[in-house]
C-alpha cells in the first residue's frame, strides 16, 4: 500500500431519502473514489472527491469497444450501529480476474479495500439501517485512452461509487417468476461471460425486455452452444432443489462466479445438505418437475439475495415451483445469510469485517 | 427532417498533421455533432459543437453494461478536390439494425446523413489528399442514464466524431499473417455478434493482444459453438478464393454484416467470378491448401479496405497463401473499391455520395 489518498470532500451534503422510498441505484452518496491509470506510470492519483460527473474523451475506449469491468457489493448497518462489509476481499479478486480478461492492468486488491473503507468511513451516515436496506457499492474500471484503433487501452480509471437502495423484499419475499430464453444468448465460452463485463449484460438487455413484457421478472440463460444447459438467471446464479439434493450449474466459463453462490453452497455444506456442481441440462429440471422431485428454485446475487423462483416458462410448457411458495431450505439460507450480513447470526465463515 | 442543428463553432483552429504523419484514430477534427435522446422527448439537441469533452454521470449505463453501438466509414478526396461518401446510408442503416439489438431507440437514417454532411462540410479542409489517406467518420450512440439497474436506459447521447487517417498501405500492399483463435470466442449466435457493439470488441481484445504478441496482425474467429467455422477477421469481413471461385462465409447473425464486403461480392458478380456466401469449415481451407486449390485469401473492411492474407497459421499448421502474394482478383477488388472511393473509376453502381 504505498498510495496516498488526496481527500477533497464536500461541505455541501445531499439530502438523504427516505429508506422507504429507496430504490436501487438511482441516488448515490456525497463522494466517490477515483484513480487513474497511465501506461508507464501505473496507478496513481488516488482520490476522494464530491461524487460528481466525469469529462471523458468522446473517443475514450469505453465509449466504443466496451473495455471495462464492474463489482457489485453491499455495506450493511447493525442494529448495535456497526456497518459490515460481506467478503469484500472476494469482490476485489473477481474484479482482477474480470481485468485479466478485458485486457486491463491489474488493481492492487489490498489498496483497493483500504480505500473503500476511507469512502465508506466518509460517507457512513449514508448506509440506511431499516430492515432490508443497505448501501451497494460499485467499483468500476473504464478504458480512457481516446483511440479509435481496436487495441487495450493505454489509460483507464478505477472508480467507486455508492447508491443507498431500499429492501428488495419490502413487500415480503415473493416467489419470482422466470422466462427460460431460447434463443439470445448472454454469453458463451470463450467469451466473456465469467468476467463481470459490460458486453454480457449488453447482450441481455434484448431478452430481458422480451420477458419482462410478458410479465417475467428475469430470463433463465441457457449455454450458447446447444441451448440446452442452464447457466444463470439475469444478476444471480440459480439453484435447484431436485429430491433432497441442491444442484447448481458448475463454473464453465460463461457463468459469473458469483459470491453469494459460494457462499451458500458453503452454508449447505456446513448443514450436512447435499449440493453438486455440475452441468445441468433444463429438461432434467423438466422431468423432476414432472416426476414430482422438483422442490425447490432459488437465484442467489448481492443485489436480490436470496430469489425463490415460483414458476418457470420455456417455450413449451410451464413448470409450478412449490405451488408458488418459498422453499424451507431457500428461506434457510436467506436467513442464515442476512442474518450473518446484518450482524444478527454468529459469522461462523468469518466473511463480514467490520468498519 | 424536423430537427434543427444548431452550430455552435470554434475559431481556435487546430494544427493538422502532416498526411505522411497521419495514424489511424488518435487526431480528430475541429468539430463533432452530438445530439441527446430522452424518453418521452424523443432525440433532440442536435448540435455542433468544438470537439472536446463530455461530461458523463459516473453511473451513466454505458460505462457500466455497455450499452452502446458505433460505425465507421469514410470520407475520400478526389484529385478534382470533391469529397464522396461511400454508401453512408448503409452505416446509418446498420447502426439501427444494432440499436434494435442493443435495445437504443432507432434515430432518423435521413437526418443524420445531413448531419454528417453538415459536419463534413464544416470540417471540409480536415479530408486529407495524399494518396491512401482519408477522413475516418465515426457515428455512435452511448446509454448516459445515471441508473445502475440492468435495464435499457432512458437518456442517450449520439455523435459524430471524424479523424484523418494514413494511408494503411503506405509501405505497399503486404499480406497479412493471421492466427486461428481456437479458444478465445468473439461472439455467437443469439449473442450480439452482428451488431456493431462495444461488447464483441472488448471480448476480442485478449485474441487479439495474444496473436499480435506472436507477431500475427489479426486474429481469425471461428464460431462460437464448435470452433469449426470461419467467422471472421478482427474487423474484416474474410473472402477465400478456391478452384477459381470466391467463398466468403455466409450472415449467420454473429458475424458483423459488412458494407464493404457486400460491395465485394456485388463487383465479383459484375465481373462474372463466382462468389458463394455459405458455412465454411476451416477444415475446407485446411484442405484446399493441401491439395493445391487455395488461391486467394482477403479480407475486406472500412478501415482496411482489401487486406490480402499472406500466411495462416493454427493449432496444428500453417498455411502460406499464394507465396504470400496478393492475388488477381485482391488486387482487382482493392482497384476498383479504391478507383470508386476516389472518384478515379466511374461507379456504375451508384455508391459514392458528393458532398
Ligand atoms: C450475471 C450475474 N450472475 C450472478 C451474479 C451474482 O453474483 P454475486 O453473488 O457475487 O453478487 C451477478 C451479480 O453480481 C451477476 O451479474
Ligand atoms: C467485426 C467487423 N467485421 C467486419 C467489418 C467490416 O465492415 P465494413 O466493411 O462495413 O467496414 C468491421 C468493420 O467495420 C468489423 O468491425
Amino acid at each position: 500500500m504505498t498510495y496516498e489518498i488526496i481527500k477533497e470532500l464536500t461541505t455541501t451534503k445531499k439530502d438523504k431519502t427516505p429508506d422507504h422510498q429507496l430504490g436501487f441505484g438511482k441516488r448515490f452518496t456525497d463522494h466517490m473514489f477515483s484513480m487513474d491509470y497511465e501506461e508507464g506510470k501505473g496507478w496513481h492519483n488516488a482520490k476522494i472527491t464530491e461524487y460528481k460527473p466525469i469529462e471523458l474523451s468522446p473517443a475514450a475506449t469505453v465509449l466504443h469497444y466496451g473495455q471495462a469491468v464492474f463489482e457489485g457489493l453491499k455495506a450493511y448497518a447493525t442494529e448495535a450501529g456497526e456497518i459490515l462489509l460481506f467478503r469484500p476481499d472476494q469482490n476485489f479478486k473477481r474484479l482482477n480476474r474480470s481485468n485479466e480478461r478485458l485486457c486491463i492492468p491489474a488493481i492492487d486488491e489490498e489498496f483497493a479495500l483500504y480505500a473503500l473503507k476511507e469512502l465508506l468511513q466518509i460517507d457512513r451516515d449514508w448506509v440506511p439501517t431499516s430492515e432490508g436496506t443497505s448501501l451497494y457499492i460499485r467499483p468500476f474500471i473504464i478504458a480512457t485512452e481516446p483511440y479509435l484503433g481496436v487495441s487495450p487501452a493505454k489509460n483507464y480509471k478505477f472508480m467507486i461509487i455508492m447508491s443507498p437502495v431500499g429492501s428488495y423484499y419490502a413487500e415480503g419475499i415473493n416467489p419470482i417468476k422466470i422466462l427460460v430464453e431460447q434463443h439470445y444468448v448472454r454469453a458463451v465460452a470463450g467469451g466473456t461471460g465469467e468476467a463481470k463485463a459490460g458486453g454480457n449484460y449488453a447482450s441481455s438487455l434484448k431478452g430481458s425486455e422480451l420477458a419482462n413484457a410478458q410479465g417475467y421478472a428475469q430470463t433463465l440463460w441457457l449455454d450458447g452452444k446447444e441451448h440446452q444447459y442452464v447457466e444463470e438467471v439475469g444478476s444471480m446464479n440459480i439453484f435447484f432443489k431436485i429430491a433432497g439434493k441442491v444442484i447448481t450449474p458448475a463454473l464453465n466459463g460463461s457463468i459469473l462466479a458469483g459470491i453469494t453462490r459460494d457462499s451458500m453452497i458453503n452454508v449447505l455444506k456446513s448443514k450436512n445438505i447435499p449440493v453438486e456442481e455440475r452441468k445441468i441440462a433444463f429438461l432434467e429440471i423438466v422431468e423432476a418437475a414432472n416426476n414430482g422431485t422438483l422442490e425447490e428454485v432459488f437465484g442467489t446475487g448481492t443485489a436480490a439475495v436470496i430469489s425463490p423462483v415460483g414458476y418457470l416458462k420455456w417455450s413449451d410448457g410451464a413448470i409450478d415451483v412449490n405451488n408458488g411458495q418459498i422453499g424451507e431450505v431457500t428461506q434457510m439460507l436467506y436467513d442464515t445469510l442476512t442474518g450473518i450480513q446484518y450482524g444478527k447470526l454468529e459469522d461462523t465463515f468469518g466473511w463480514t469485517i467490520k468498519l
